[in-house]
């Protein structure tokens, strides 16, 4: 999956991963120690692996439902599995949270650079399109981005190959110029395989998931790729 | 999903899920402790957790693999995680523990009065059918299994519904006449959105997975199961 920088030249869109990309899902950790103290790291942990989850298992299962109640139902077993007293007003508090998650710190300035450069930003997510709008809002990313595209349309999660062929479709590019950006390696593979032109910002330095469709690129932060797409 | 205890006089055949149910996967801890002092428990549970995740997110990109490779693939990045020097010898090692997992101790004797009262009994799982043989000599359990389905041959992983349907295919039976056994709450799921009628084997008294299926019986340890189905 070497591509050469001149092909670079073709992609004039991008299409973004939103959870664990461009916000923080664990920025709901201390919100989780305020209410649970000493255990927000363990709460956010078990949530986001639980959502993720469940999102394949419901995916293969062929039964969706939408994200909120994904990471809703992700959230219950976490308190459960930690034998917390997740009570009703606890439980609208974190899920609230989800709305109005944090930014990594390179989110807004490489967004910036990247519509000033001409890219069309869109994002490509698993998340219900209210929580994407909310989030996009509360972040100021919006500003940057001119569409969201949700799985929601097609009730079915990432990886499936029918996720990443909206990019395209909504985007009216070709596969191979649409670039996507995860910080999730096994989304990465699911992109690549369906054949887009993929981006892996890996922040944590961690090994690459060992499913057989490696990125195209790999960067630290979101403000590594303007210069990595106009290198020559 | 309630069923009534006369309801259980229909089922004429059990089909066991197989690592986690019948075989215990973290009986690895031990060799990887010896290989990696101080990382054993680490290790297994990283290993186990991809392996299981690389499952459904190949099936979502619709790139089917054995699950030997599977394995292999789950056990390489958790040990790169882990910053661990596995050499070819350690890994070699590592992958052939899986051929002889240990049972759980209430397994065969499960197995033997479950035989004797009648029941076929067969392993519907994940496990590529070389994999599944061994194991199933090594242990024992193959005096008491009638029947190895394997998802190679649909290669698709649990929870599609393709895997449950081969159960009763394979087994003559009807659907809700086919019991299907699990530790694992996410594979009693699947089964039971698929309707076959489903015990869920919980060991460690877990929560039960969110995801809007419910086992028609909870039990403890295998040995409680015969004593259930012969309820009146």
């Amino acid at each position: 999956m070497s591509t050469s920088a001149s092909d670079y030249n073709r992609i004039k869109a991008l299409a973004f991963d939103a959870y664990g990309t461009l916000f923080d899902v664990h920025s709901v950790i201390a919100l989780g120690e305020q209410l649970f103290p000493g255990q927000g790291t363990a709460l956010s942990n078990t949530w986001r692996l639980k959502q993720l989850q469940y999102t394949w298992v419901r995916s293969l299962m062929g039964h969706y439902v939408d994200f909120w109640k994904v990471t809703e139902d992700g959230l219950v077993f976490a308190a459960e599995s930690l034998k917390l007293d997740l009570d009703s007003g606890k439980r609208k508090q974190l899920m609230e949270a989800y709305l109005s998650l944090a930014t990594f710190p390179d989110v807004l300035p490489g967004l910036e650079q990247l519509a000033a450069a001409g890219y069309t930003l869109a994002i490509l997510s698993n998340g219900a399109p209210p929580m994407l709008q909310a989030v996009a809002k509360s972040t100021g990313v919006d500003r940057f981005i001119s569409e969201i595209i949700s799985v929601d349309e097609i009730q079915i999660y990432k990886p499936s190959s029918r996720v990443y062929a909206l990019a395209p479709k909504k985007l009216g590019t070709t596969t191979p110029a649409t670039g996507f950006v995860s910080s999730n390696s096994w989304d990465v593979t699911g992109a690549a395989s369906f054949g887009l032109t993929t981006f892996w910002i890996n922040r944590g330095n961690q090994p690459a998931d060992e499913l057989g469709f490696a990125a195209d690129q790999e960067i630290r932060k979101l403000t590594d790729l303007l210069p990595l797409l106009k290198a020559r």
